[in-house]
């Protein structure tokens, strides 16, 4: 056990086994975590909950305030137990979205990830029990030494009537310095976010912590949970080659810099494609303000391409890791961590300018785009901060292939199932067909530059003929936005009766 | 002629009439007019270009890039000539809607209203030929005092070639003062706004413009051409009592200050209820940080009740207009238009933390809301500023009744037939029948909350058998936001037939 993390002396006497943290927490409590996507998010306390639930007699479940998605060890591991009530912001876990998916399942409420803080100290989720946070230490004053993400930790930490540490040794020490902790005063007190550039730090490098609220300490070794990234295939590079043109384009037109603006990017395959594209282009200089730091965002940072690298969380690959962790100090001169409600705030989103690159699952004819739900009920992850960004930024950038399920699927279709994104957020759809530009166009152009530059070629047959009988319908002052209402979901309903949209 | 209004002596000289202003005019111009409701528009110049299109023999239209609405010497009249190609952020112009819903029609692109100025500046709209702007009067340098509206008038004199000025003898010089005009810079120079209490002024009392840039200053005395708003309904203070009582059962639980946060109210008669309803409650100290004031608000001040009353455009009754001329320089201090890019703008909505209160076309069973589209195709007005505030307000509330046309319509459905502000962005849904609290629930639990305080008492049973049978086949996994995909629009297809959603 590595004591010599814990730099406050009162603090010592605080260790705990996982099982005591455990057996704190009550049926019913409220508990905001550490984590975002699969990092910094605690793990040992978790499992040992889930096992206590597991034996117990009695019904054991919990609320869970995350920053984002979290790793097995918290996520599956309470869910395979039936122990999560509530869960809030956002998730990517396959038990918990069986679940939620389910009538009686857990209530999951799908929040942009900017305003989930802020609406906790709101009081808008009741009073928080517990914070349970992952550190690599702890410094002299109480200070809490986040590790591979900040998310949520800052507010849930302010906010929680008691907090749980994870120290996690797999974690190493020097990530210290990494982080920009920065929490707003809230209306009517709230002051200006002092982010003039993207590189600017305004914050502590640790989450400040009155050492009594601090009531376990637990140590522990099991690391992040990454899952791998497929490899690159030729649908996502089209697609990223596609957009890189459109950048140059820009470029040429005088409305973009030659670095372009700060870029933030979704995570993915397809972001990795768009990153990777950018790596091999004559684009320098750039700059990521951004969610989540991934491998492709890494060997922008390594190649120089990158002059800063701004997120709330670290993903890197288990190779990209050992890199990670043998140049630190270097690397720390560009990378960067702030909390979620900083690094998707929409003041400072509004002010940098930010291109705001994310993925769809489907974008209708007119340019509303559905992120969430599969066949327009079934949630896939949740909106994410693509929200933050899209509202706010310089250029909002939707990117999905034409088609999914082998073709059966068409991600063009007449009208989303479901609208996460409203055509008024959305100037840029990208697929690697084409790129469709929204700006300045009334929705029967977008219709056709969507159609024409966007869709399958074995689907765009089928929406031409929509789009002109809809067109057609409404002669004589009967719409703006075309559509046969009747129609417009009949492209869904056929798949899920037929397996495919194809007629 | 009052010439002593132009007090920029090289100036005197531009002074000519409409038609000669008109006539510098071209086909496939793209114009910036000032005008935000009916109010502050230019109305000579577009007169006499409508009447120059109307014996024209070739064809000539024009690109209005304008605030939000303007009058009908402006919107219609040139509508009524077809002159208008391109139109953009918002309209309310009868004759303009009949032409934007058929499709040879206006291309109506429906912007969020502080987007537009900067995406102009950022040239997504093409290269400004002519800015048209009111004036009260011209400044020693050349500085253009607006009149009852600021709207996007700064960024079209900025980036205009050339500025046409309309100096509007109706509206007194005494206006002058009353303005607070600040362009932010564009990425990557832009610093944050410097707005940390409503009351705040932080720019100039003119729009800054280099002389030579106005080619021409015309005359007029054509009064704003503000329509009368509709007597109070009592659906209409059901729904202003329902909101009451949620801002004081927010204050008893903490969650708002006695004096609430500052307000912002879309137009018409809802907002004109809110607003009376809050002149008779006992709230006091309220600050409103909003787009239009119009008599309710006026009201509000005249009662000591609003310390501040911040928009960007003033339309006031007849009937308040003389007394609000009458009262200017005591008015002046508690009243101040701003650029809409300011009254609107993300940062700073977010900052004060407004609540934002808007009125909706129909709200679907999990929250979404369709401001702008009747029956899903047809364009009514414009989204406006509401999504600007929605998205980033400390509470979002949309407000509707809960049945139009005589009950024929119900404004909770099982889908909306558009969507403009979705359930991320939803806190609260106010109707006649009560006030749902969106807050911390997960769809499941919004569908009954929405069904049953808001929907009428007509319908609720059947939204209630739509949702249970959604829910049923949602059943192992099968949806987060149940639907019947085949179902989700039927009721719009049924008015659209039958003339009514019952069955």
């Amino acid at each position: 056990m590595e004591t010599n993390r814990i730099r406050c002396p009162q603090l010592l006497e605080k260790i705990i086994s996982a099982e005591a943290a455990a057996q704190m927490i009550e049926h019913g409590h409220i508990i905001g975590v550490s984590g975002f996507s699969p990092s910094g998010y605690p793990k040992a306390i978790p499992l040992a909950l889930a096992e206590r639930i597991k034996k117990s007699n009695s019904p054991l479940q919990v609320d869970i305030l995350a920053g984002a998605s979290t790793g097995d060890e918290l996520d599956k591991a309470l869910a395979e137990v039936n122990g999560i009530r509530r869960r809030m912001p956002y998730q990517t876990c396959t038990v918990c979205r069986k679940s939620l998916n389910t009538p009686d399942g857990i209530a999951y409420q799908d929040q942009h990830l900017s305003l989930s803080p802020q609406n906790t100290r709101y009081g808008f989720y009741g009073d928080i029990d517990f914070a349970i946070i992952e550190a690599c230490a702890i410094t002299e004053e109480g200070g809490i030494v986040p590790t591979t993400s900040l998310g949520n930790s800052p507010t849930y930490v302010q906010v929680a009537k008691k907090v749980l540490v994870e120290i996690n040794t797999s974690q190493p020490v020097e990530l210290e310095g990494i982080h920009d902790v920065y929490v707003p005063l809230d209306p009517p007190n709230r002051q200006p976010i002092p982010i003039l550039k993207a590189t600017d730090r305004i914050g502590t490098t640790y989450i400040p912590c009155d050492p009594e609220k601090i009531i376990g300490i637990v140590f522990t070794d099991i690391p992040d949970n990454v899952r791998p990234l497929a490899p690159l295939d030729d649908t996502s590079r089209a697609m990223a080659k596609n957009l890189i043109d459109f950048f140059h384009s820009e470029v040429a037109a005088g409305r973009l810099p030659k670095n372009l603006l700060p870029l933030q990017s979704g995570i993915g395959n397809v972001a990795n494609a768009v990153l990777a594209g950018l790596l091999e282009s004559d684009f320098t200089d750039l700059e990521f303000y951004s969610e989540v730091i991934q491998d492709a965002a890494l060997d922008m940072v390594e190649a120089g391409k990158f002059t800063l690298c701004s997120g709330t969380a670290l993903t890197p690959s288990a190779e990209w890791l050992k890199k990670f962790y043998a140049n630190l100090p270097e690397l720390k001169k560009t990378i960067m961590l702030r909390p979620q409600e900083i690094s998707n705030h929409p003041e400072v989103v509004r002010r940098l300018g930010i291109i705001a690159m994310n993925t769809a699952i489907e974008a209708d004819i007119y340019g509303n785009i559905n992120s969430t739900h599969v066949m327009g009920t079934r949630m896939m992850n949740g909106i994410g901060g693509s929200g933050d960004y899209a509202r706010n930024a310089y250029l909002t950038i939707f990117l999905t292939a034409s088609t999914a399920k082998d073709g059966a699927i068409s991600s063009i279709v007449p009208m989303c199932s479901h609208v996460d994104h409203t055509e008024h957020d959305v100037d840029i759809i990208v697929t690697e067909q084409g790129v469709a530009d929204l700006r300045n166009k009334c929705p029967r152009e977008r219709a056709l530059e969507i159609i024409n530059n966007c869709s399958h070629p074995d689907y765009r047959p089928m929406l031409l003929d929509y789009y002109e009988r809809a067109l057609a319908a409404t002669a004589g002052g009967k719409g703006h936005t075309p559509h046969i209402l009747s129609e417009a979901l009949s492209w869904h309903t056929r798949f899920t009766e037929n397996g495919t949209m194809k007629k």
